[in-house]
């Protein structure tokens, strides 16, 4: 990598990036500081200079800054992409906080004991001991998970005291795990943004737009299309700035007098990490595009730990979209339709598909060692006129569309056994990206057989195979379905007889992934033995969630993110380090 | 960590160390160099200096010294056991050498090309594509696996020439999936040491031995006791030796002028990285017990990429002893008895348990996403009286033993009542390490109906609900069972209406781990921008092998690292430095 700071292009970055920074207080800080022994050549000046250099512009991102902007720091923000916002933008923005204001004043008691125990039950159903004093969670999960609890709730206040984000009370939006006994506050933990929309599928943009107008009226530059490459550190160790691409692939340095928080999401875009450290087989997800496991890579040179790496926040997604690489697209969250239903490329109906997102795409990793083979790697999803006419939307990734969205996921065919032979020519197509996924010689009559028995089952409302619609949250993501009253489970009836019928191929994919540098419950990034590095942060996706591999309700993303989030502003707020 | 190089006790060290290396040729290099700016500081004498130094001595570690050896070049072993061998010496050593010479001898073709495909199809099924140049792997996987079929043959046909490791041919072996049609040589890849007794369970022992007394012959000094702690580099970043304590926890540096490389086996035994990085819970297995993850931790801070890290070479095994971290367990290669099942804690049978064992293991990771339980992570093995009767052995990590044999595992009772009793009383006592795993309610009923379903279709021959026996492998694998003229499916008999019953609690465990930090073909390890450590080599289990999720044939994981170590060796060898 050339050091593009002495050439022309370098000073003309400096003076673009000051330039759109505004910068004045925050004048270039020329001083050639002592760096460590690989950068000493280099002896870079630093084209701007601030406390806090926060990386990422999603909510980590912006709630980072703020924070610790509040307590009186200069901060800016570096957005790798051309806009802002990262995931958040395109998040519905629940956000699950323990205990918040809003159940106190409703009368709902979340003591912090009872919320452990259903996280760890969760998180770690393997080794979960309400006996053990840790839960049978290991130190640092115990630690992150309690931390958590102890700042969601005064990170959230905060951020709406201040105006950066009011939010609403969601009282009747359960946890994804709700009728378990250890849930003992099933409802009430949701918030969202205060002008989201009824459905709330837009809580993300009115976050991003609440957030980053304050952000800029508190004087909190926002600089997008600036990649950060890596972290500066001292001789010491400490790290100090960061160096960065500007749109031109300019070089522009930043120095940090008292952090660098990265909040720069997870690792769903990039495909060598995906394979080479989750669960199972991921297609992508509806991350941003930019979060393709950048500080998974700057933290390496800098001895960080990895944790949490197997595990991703998980959706289903459609095939189609996934492998164009479709920014727009969504996770499935709603699996909406009564008569519609999934088989695999065998025509076998094997799982409950409302399950919730999370672990309804962890299905989609069955591995059957005699086959060798992922029989589930890509399903298909089945809907006939009624659910195509009734359960038509185009919130929270649904399938199912409207006239005149883009529907291009969607197969169509006039007999099932045209729907067939249209969806084994789709499958043709992506054959190179499915480890050649086709359609079984039987698929059609294993198909009609599915239907027969997922019919039969729907005529009683009872889905005795898979459970369909037992549970609350299987009823939460139902989406809209045709009135019919006095029935008993809203989420079946059966197939018509007739068509047409509609077909999407459907893989598993993220939200984002989980894993990344251990953090510290201040989000102090953490050497392989444990000790800070110090000046070094990390918030959100780009980090390791000690949540293993639960999704415990809706906003458990984003609930934490805030808290921690407030924990690493506080902390980068109390170095110790004097303004140049 | 306290210098103790310059310490009386570390001179002790020094003394000690030259002493049983029966030090000559080799003697102290005094010489301080320039080290990285960290370790200017502590200006290390070295206490000993080598061409190479390699640490571990399982057959990763005595192939790539006696390789390197071999070339003219000093060598050491480092072994971090009191006792050398590594989990080489619990193998059966079974070593899967494509295109080998007594296959060309055999008449038997294995055509690259045809290897490669078979390979692809089984590490990377979801990419899997015939039609592409690399078969649908990524570069790194289609190099790895192309060197491996380059070098296993050269580098066993070494060993055996030079009275190392001499083989014998064990032809009739099939892969272990032998039946796919990518599959073009289905047997006769597998070498065993050649005095291995008919079994080949000794295999192991006997690679050991062979191996250790060459290298012993050839002057290569084997230290046991030596924790390897770090690697040392000078300020150009070329690794320049190794940092060690020894028995008394005493600090020793060793110089290698050409290189170090790690043969320290994975992660098994590290509970904190199992949990954090493989697709699924895992107790432990057979490999040996120092094998805690040494080279994740010490590759860390040098910047060194991770690959493969979702991966084991897994196989079953049982409870107690991984929870005991009983250093003999084996994992459960053979799971024998025709008169025999498995149920989960529902009492539900839902496996084929002759599954081949790394196929087998990966079924307990089975998740139920409605109720956020693994239901099989800990299944029950059932059996009669036939089969303790015919089926016993000590070999293979088999449940059902001979009398005399440690059975501390082994769960009895009169009838399938009394035996439920004493399994639920095992599962109280193990709660706090499944989750608190107990039977369900109607676990007896539902056992019952099990067996009477098991012995319906065991009469038959056909096991219409898991295709148990149906493969060759399965067949590989049955152990010994009672002779019953005429059968069709040896792996499948009735059990017994009548008692005494028995029981095994059975959980997810490896071989070893399959993850680490990620080498080129040439075994040198690489920085996050794929630029090899100058100096630093890895082979085996410690470093991240190219398999995927793959487990090729018996002896996938030796066959690998006996490529590679003669590989690292002739790289090591040619590094350009000379002796100081």
């Amino acid at each position: 990598m050339a050091d593009h700071v002495r050439s022309d292009a370098g000073a003309a970055s400096r003076r673009r990036f000051m330039q759109q920074a505004g910068a004045g207080s925050a004048a270039v800080a020329a001083a050639t500081l002592g760096l460590a022994a690989q950068d000493a050549e280099a002896a870079p000046a630093f084209d701007a200079s601030y406390d806090v250099v926060v990386c990422g512009s999603g909510c980590g991102g912006l709630a980072s800054a703020l924070f610790a902007r509040w307590q009186g720091n200069s901060a800016v923000i570096l957005e790798k992409a051309g806009s802002i916002g990262g995931t958040t933008a395109k998040a519905a923005f629940w956000y699950w906080v323990p205990n918040n204001e809003a159940m106190k004043k409703a009368g709902i008691a979340d003591p912090k004991p009872d919320f452990l125990k259903y996280v760890a039950r969760l998180s770690s159903p393997q080794t979960y001991d309400p006996a053990h004093p840790r839960l049978g969670l290991t130190p640092w999960e115990y630690d992150m998970c309690s931390a958590f609890y102890d700042s969601a709730s005064p990170a959230a206040e905060l951020l709406a005291a201040k105006g950066a984000l009011p939010y609403r009370h969601v009282a009747d939006v359960p946890d994804y795990f709700a009728e378990l006994p250890e849930d003992k506050a099933p409802k009430g933990r949701v918030l969202v943004p205060k002008d989201a929309i009824p459905s709330m599928s837009d809580g993300g943009l009115v976050a991003v737009r609440t957030m980053s107008t304050k952000a800029r009226q508190d004087g909190i530059p926002i600089r997008t299309g600036i990649r950060v490459t890596k972290v500066l550190q001292d001789k010491s160790g400490r790290v100090i700035g960061v160096e960065a691409k500007d749109e031109l692939d300019a070089t522009v340095r930043l120095r940090a007098r008292k952090a660098v928080i990265f909040a720069t999401g997870g690792f769903t875009h990039n495909a060598e990490l995906r394979k080479n450290f989750l669960n199972g087989p991921i297609y992508g997800g509806c991350a941003a595009p930019s979060n393709e496991g950048d500080f998974v890579q700057i933290a390496g040179p800098l001895g960080a730990q990895l944790r949490n790496m197997n595990y991703a926040w998980t959706c289903p997604i459609p095939l189609e979209k996934a492998i164009a690489k479709d920014g727009s697209i969504s996770g499935m969250f709603s699996v909406a339709g009564d008569s519609m239903l999934f088989v695999n490329k065998y025509g076998q109906r094997n799982v409950n598909e409302k399950l919730q997102y999370n672990e309804l795409a962890q299905t989609f990793f069955e591995w059957d060692g005699a086959k060798a083979e992922y029989p589930n790697l890509v399903r298909i999803a089945v809907w006939d006129q009624r659910s195509q006419q009734h359960s038509a939307s185009a919130e929270y990734g649904r399938l199912i569309v409207p006239p005149g969205t883009d529907d291009r996921h969607v197969i169509k065919g006039a007999t099932l056994a045209e729907l067939a032979r249209a969806i084994d020519e789709r499958l043709a197509k992506y054959a190179s990206a499915t480890g050649g996924a086709k359609l079984a010689l039987d698929f059609l009559p294993n198909l009609q057989a599915a239907i027969a028995r997922f019919n039969q089952l729907a005529k009683t409302g009872k889905d005795l195979d898979f459970q369909r619609g037992e549970r609350i949250v299987e009823q939460l993501f139902n989406g809209d379905v045709k009135a019919e009253p006095g029935r008993s489970n809203a989420t079946m009836w059966p197939l018509a007889d007739a068509g047409p019928y509609y077909a999407a191929l459907v893989v598993a994919g993220t939200l984002d992934t989980k894993g990344g540098p251990k953090t510290d419950t201040h989000g102090r990034v953490l050497d392989g033995a444990d000790r800070p590095i110090p000046g070094l942060y990390g918030v959100g996706n780009c980090v390791a969630s000690a949540s293993g591999r639960a999704y415990w309700a809706g906003g458990a993303t984003l609930g934490p993110i805030i808290a921690f989030a407030y924990r690493a502003a506080n902390a980068a707020h109390a170095e110790g380090r004097s303004a140049t």
